[in-house]
């Protein structure tokens, strides 16, 4: 690098640090040409300083390596905590203006960025939606090289610079997300060139990374299948010379792997990514001490290094020389415009991290070609009359869909390790698993390139879709439910991302997180009480109305059309709950179409109440308690024959909600319409029993809806009996009817109720001797003719 | 190893195979001495047989390695799914004899343990709490190595052989377990011998560790720390005394450094502890292939290899075929007692895995020496005329909790790097951080031993805190709220552990798992949105009745009685919510004893209704809450001096539900008088507001209940801020009493309503210019006098 070059980069991040240190402290008087009076200082700095010079340093070096090499370069910001590093950075590069106008590139917006920062109606303290460039919250620790390969996937022209800290580097999502290079393929993805920054503390505590020797740590990034790229020291003179060289050759190294994956003519090996350990001291160039202790290159320069610089006339003048160390008059001119020294290590617009559309993936985004799902619907004349196993028969749905967006590359399929247990297998006809580790010729659907990715995490499944969604793609993730809650975190970060991100303009929607939870508690009978959890939908409802989608298809047909609903849906979770066994398709594509347009409907096909008001209402949400429901009617029908029963079906969780707080709630006109006013409502449900409540207990019917669900009772036993287990079985829907209807209390309701409870114990015994549920309740079917 | 032990172990693990297949086919004719018959076969054969004979081979190989060096050892077996393998070995050492008396070791013990594993009434397919020698279940993968650590913790002279699935390598979680060997101390710890099995397949795909190169997973371990000892092949007697070899290797190894650092004068550099790296062939001895295809060593042989063994005859006689391959008739007698041959291979009972009691950890449980919490309490005479910061006022108390235990090394610390930010950073006068990475002149509180473990990953914490307190010993896990949620699969893992354990008469109770939930949602606002959430106090709320407790102490005296409370109770998971920051406290350390003995109670001092019916309940549950229900309180006294009011605050939140739900719940009786029958209640409530709704649907005065929470509005602003952002402030309690007390509509309360509309108008204007809230509302003390 040249001396002019490195002058600028130099100046450049002289530049960022100066205005992240001012972010912290200053309310105004941003390039302290008046002297600094106790009102230019907030009252309350926050922010973490520590971090931030490294992030400078770091970004400075990109730009003079996008403007060398000509990249198409974002970036991932893992110790996100370093938000005004980053802010100071899309301020520098005029991004921050271009999506604040009231903020400009001179004194004026300076001194607003300043006050802006960490201040109540400003912005975050860390690297958030508002962060022009940012697809990544680093506030929760652990996402951020998941989140750097679900970029790249797809993205053969784009470098995703990730930064790691070595506190995230501890966390067990990170940990995982090294081996994502097993899954890359030089040929049609992006780079990831990860940046693991040592700066040798957390919050209070050094980092293990930066506390093993230097072989350990040079064994452990090889073992993890990089070649590894050493900076490290204070002198930035040096460093800059050290993290230039790196940084090309990084990108050479980068380019060549590309060049020959993309000019062979068969699949190359795994090639050894570069990575760079940077290695600096902590709040480098902040205060060496701070009232006699050690501040820079130690944890206590994590976030505010300087305290009570309003109140302390030493702690302010040292601030003040703090600052005047960068030198703002070679940085910022008469109208505290960035200088051309400054402005000469800031790549073209269109290179600039600040303004890369796939870091707001919505301006990308081409909507996905989606099939009528009707065309892959289960042909049925009558309810029940068919079969089909739901996820299967989405899975050639998802084959579909693949071959239509194939020419595009733009959606993917992630599993933990789960694609053909919850029998999606089907997908395997059209493409592969990606998969760049060695293969042995057993091995099937492996390959360099495919639509697949599947690795034992949850963790990365949502990481890499979440990236793959941030920069304008399309995806599904499917999961055994009980394994969903690995990533209630994740979830809850999306969901704050979304949340804020549709409040920015300029943020362009991205397509909904979809989820297809399955091989789920009812049907974990085999597996045992350690895969039966159904409260992933409790977390998922905890979100924002306008962000949580919940789905109960009852069906293999009624699941397509959701699916192919939530595929076309922006800026939402979906969760898509559904089963993988058979099990009896109740609705024509038609009605299914209808049924999921309502949300909520009557099963007036099921229902004996023709129209006026019914004696009870039989309700039901999830695949099996919809069968357990009709079954339950369907020997109400056969053996009390006069009761006027009403069957009600919710697909789309949520119109149970009010409209006032959730946009597909009922009104209370609605509710009342499907579930009375007055009549009992036996509610078999797919989860726990006090989300419906929760979601009801506003509603003028409430006192008598008696919601049956998992009770947290299983085992490793028979389908039936996880049912019986948890009293949600049809002989106890038919006691419940019994037992919670008015006048219902003639000979026949006695007897009927003396045969389900004889019934439930002879299905006890049976399993126990037999090991299998009894023929009666695995061959039943609905029959129309008990009416 | 000689040819008799060679025969012996090899024996001993055929045996194991043997009994293990056994359980996955058969109902009965365990020993196949008449004509196999379809009634001997299981209708559904359930299980997984891929990873058995390789955990049969370990433990085969742990016996010998026990007898010969006469080890103190325990296993975790990450691979759980293998729970045939399991249960085979407690069988053949006579264990599950003991816990099972009706199970006898013999042929017709053996017909039980076959019939009984995954068969409905029977045991599950994973290794669960009813297998003698476990505290792991594998059914979700990623906890082992965590686990394992957490044992031997304290426990210097204990072996934990950890086995780890190569599937189970690819999670988070795994992954980041590996660097626990920074933390474990070779003088006072014991030690964990990590074997990765390297079978090569997960579920469908391969494993990402077994399809690296030799050299980068050489590299890998090494970069961990580790060194690891291969052994691999499908040769068995090769293996034998390859694995044997490698056993005693590893044992000499850990028996060197441990005897170093037992003997050193001064703490030794971090060593290199062994491991094992074991690969061999998936489903090894089990049918090479069936119908053609490749099974032994593929995917194929993951949960029961030859299907249809009932119906297809060619099927049944390969299974007969491949049980007889073991020779059944020299490893069994007359009787069907394991011969000679294979209990050679069983140590002697105080050795064996399966009766080693630090599995069985309540057997060692020494009760904590509790200091009397009121000791530490906060002194106060009137309501808020002092205050305290709570977790800093436990911290002290959790000095001498320290203090009194130091002689049992029974009671630990853990947090992900936030036990300083937490404010409990007092402990560290009497004790220290454990860390054997390396140290710099800056670092304070490091020491090779020490009673507080800090890494930046909540799954370490929760593993290792989970080890420990199912080995026998206490202690307990601090973090913020927001970041809670990312152990939520493992918490309910650890509740269901919880809940089969209790019903096993021989498990006895262990130390409840206690976590400290601070830096809370209502005063994370300088951090911003994504430190934000106060859902994990849902999640735990879903767990079953007889696990679940979750406190919400209004002050640091009630957080103190709470926390005693919680250390000396059993098998409960106690979520303590309470924060750090500097706050009144409201009661006596005498007050703070009965309020939290009752739960739930009237603050009468703050109470206006004298003992009669108030017009208005305002209850609070959390400790922003409560100060918000109270100053709301002090302002409704002052203006309108007529209004009875009554404050009622919950410590325990379960006393909402009803007693018929949960042991602490309150009868009707009980609600009805605090909560009246027909006032309107308004509830200020730490979290999201449905919780409440959900705990008390059925009770009388529901409906006239107003719940106040957060409402998922977040961002970086003021304290007071973020309870006008969620509409829980002061004065929007005031207009809600106003609003929603009958006949309250004077012109008094008029104008009331609309000085409390202006002052949130002035707040937030205040918070915009200045940065800050407030003095009305930042120095706002409860008043005695405005009665």
């Amino acid at each position: 690098m040249s001396a002019e070059r490195l002058r600028s980069v130099d100046a450049y991040w002289r530049a960022a640090n100066y205005l992240t240190a001012g972010q912290i402290y200053l309310m105004d008087n941003p390039l302290l040409r008046t002297p600094l009076e106790r009102q230019h200082l907030k009252p309350r700095p926050l922010g973490h300083w520590g971090t931030s010079p490294g992030l400078n340093f770091i970004y400075a070096h990109l730009n003079r390596a996008i403007i060398d090499h000509d990249l198409d370069a974002m970036y991932v910001i893992g110790p996100g905590h370093g938000g005004p590093a980053l802010f100071a950075n899309a301020w520098l590069e005029g991004n921050y203006t271009r999506t604040r106008p009231d903020i400009a590139r001179d004194g004026h917006g300076m001194a607003t960025l300043f006050r802006e920062f960490s201040f109540p109606g400003g912005v975050p303290s860390h690297v958030a939606p508002e962060v022009p460039g940012s697809i990544h919250e680093g506030g929760e620790l652990g996402y951020s090289l998941a989140h750097a390969y679900g970029a790249a996937l797809d993205n053969p022209n784009l470098l995703v610079a990730c930064v790691i800290g070595d506190g995230e580097a501890e966390t067990g999502p990170l940990a995982a997300s090294w081996h994502s290079n097993k899954f890359i393929n030089a040929a049609t993805d992006g780079a990831v060139l990860p940046i693991l920054h040592l700066n040798g503390y957390k919050i209070a505590n050094p980092a293990v990374l930066a506390r093993i020797t230097d072989g350990e740590l040079d064994c452990l990034l090889r073992g993890y299948g990089h070649h590894p790229i050493y900076v490290g020291g204070d002198d930035p003179q040096q460093l800059h010379q050290d993290m230039a060289a790196a940084l090309s050759r990084a990108v050479a190294m980068i380019s060549e792997i590309q060049n020959a994956a993309r000019t062979a003519s068969s699949p190359l090996p795994r090639p050894q990514w570069p990575m760079i350990v940077l290695r600096t001291p902590k709040g480098w160039t902040g205060p060496r001490q701070v009232d006699g202790l050690p501040v820079e290159g130690t944890w206590r320069s994590h976030q505010v290094p300087i305290a009570d610089v309003r109140t302390d006339p030493q702690h302010r003048r040292q601030f003040v020389e703090w600052l005047y160390s960068y030198h703002p008059d070679e940085l910022f001119d008469e109208m505290g415009c960035p200088t051309t020294l400054v402005t000469d290590n800031i790549p073209a617009p269109e290179r600039q991290m600040g303004a890369n559309p796939n870091a707001n993936g919505g301006l990308l985004l081409t909507p996905l070609h989606l099939p009528a799902f009707k065309e892959f619907a289960v042909s049925t004349v009558r309810p029940g009359d068919a079969t089909a196993e739901p996820t299967r028969t989405l899975g050639r749905y998802l084959c579909e869909v693949m071959v239509r967006n194939a020419c595009y590359r733009n959606f993917r399929l992630f599993g933990p390790d789960e694609t053909a247990s919850n029998r999606l297998g089907d997908v395997y006809d059209v493409t592969e698993k990606q998969w760049n580790a060695a293969v042995l010729p057993t091995d099937e659907h492996l390959a360099h390139d495919g639509r697949v990715l599947e690795v034992l995490s949850e963790h990365l499944c949502q990481g890499w879709l979440e990236g793959y969604l941030l920069t304008g793609r399309h995806g599904l993730l499917n999961s055994y439910e009980a394994f969903a809650h690995v990533v209630d975190s994740m979830v809850n970060q999306h969901a704050k991302w979304l949340k804020v991100s549709r409040q920015l303009p300029w943020r362009a929607p991205i397509a909904s997180l979809n989820y297809l939870i399955t091989s789920h508690v009812w049907r974990q009978d085999h597996n045992g009480f350690s895969h039966q959890d159904p409260g992933f939908i409790d977390h998922v409802a905890n979100k924002r109305a306008e962000i949580a989608r919940i789905y109960l298809p009852p069906d293999a047909n009624t699941l397509l059309s959701v699916a192919a609903h939530c595929l076309a849906s922006r800026d939402y979770i979906n969760v898509i709950v559904a089963g993988k066994n058979d099990a009896p398709v109740w609705l024509t594509a038609e009605q299914a179409a209808l049924h999921c347009a309502r949300g909520a409907d009557i099963f007036e096909w099921a229902s004996t109440d023709a129209g006026s008001v019914p004696d009870v209402v039989l309700a039901c949400a999830g695949d099996v308690p919809t069968t357990e429901v009709l079954a339950a009617v369907s020997i109400l029908r056969n053996r009390l024959p006069k009761l006027k029963i009403r069957v009600v079906n919710v697909v789309d969780l949520f119109r149970l909600q009010s409209d006032t707080q959730h946009s597909h709630g009922m009104t209370d006109a609605e509710y009342d319409t499907l579930f009375t006013t007055d009549r009992p409502v036996i509610f078999a449900y797919h989860g726990y029993p006090s989300l419906i409540h929760r979601l009801t207990y506003r509603r003028r019917n409430h006192q008598h809806l008696h919601v049956r669900g998992y009770l947290e009772e299983g085992a490793t036993t028979t389908p039936f009996d996880m049912l019986v287990l948890n009293k949600m079985d049809r002989f106890q829907l038919v006691i419940d009817t019994i037992d919670l209807t008015p006048r219902l209390d003639g000979p026949g309701a006695s007897a009927l109720r003396a045969d389900m409870l004889a019934t439930q114990d002879r299905h006890r015994d049976w399993i126990r001797t037999y090991g299998e549920d009894m023929p009666e309740v695995t061959d039943w079917r609905w029959d129309p003719n008990t009416e």
